[in-house]
């Protein structure tokens, strides 16, 4: 079984609510020295040892992303 | 100007019904060699460069991290 760590971020272009909303809170509580936050998420996927690059590639492309709004990258343990 | 990653991961009793449903999508699609999917949270810091590690544990304890339901660690870049 091998480990693929797969990093969605939302394209820089693309507002996020939800990062916003994190830097208000942290200010209010006396976080200044933050300029800035963005959300994104982190897909942890459990797969057989003989799954290549292009598979992940293919799962992110066909449903784990959306490519509109947006950007990943991935590692496979081990490699 | 320093970049902090967050990693945000559900623990390890927890159920993940994104996960589940995101796995179930994936073999039905033919990718039969994913065994699991969790899906967590990558949060992205743009802080002072005088801020330390101390502080993002701070900001993740106070605020952005449920440690109930929630693991996480994290990269102060350049460290």
């Amino acid at each position: 079984m091998t480990k693929v760590n797969v990093y969605v971020t939302l394209r820089e272009s693309v507002v996020d609510p939800q990062g916003i909303a994190a830097k208000e809170a942290l200010h209010s509580m006396g976080h200044d020295a933050v300029k800035n936050v963005r959300i994104g998420k982190l897909i942890e996927l459990e797969v057989e040892s003989n799954t290549v690059e292009a598979d992940v590639t293919k799962m992110c492309d066909e449903l784990l992303i959306n490519k509109v709004i947006e950007d990943y990258r991935f590692e496979i343990e081990g490699e």
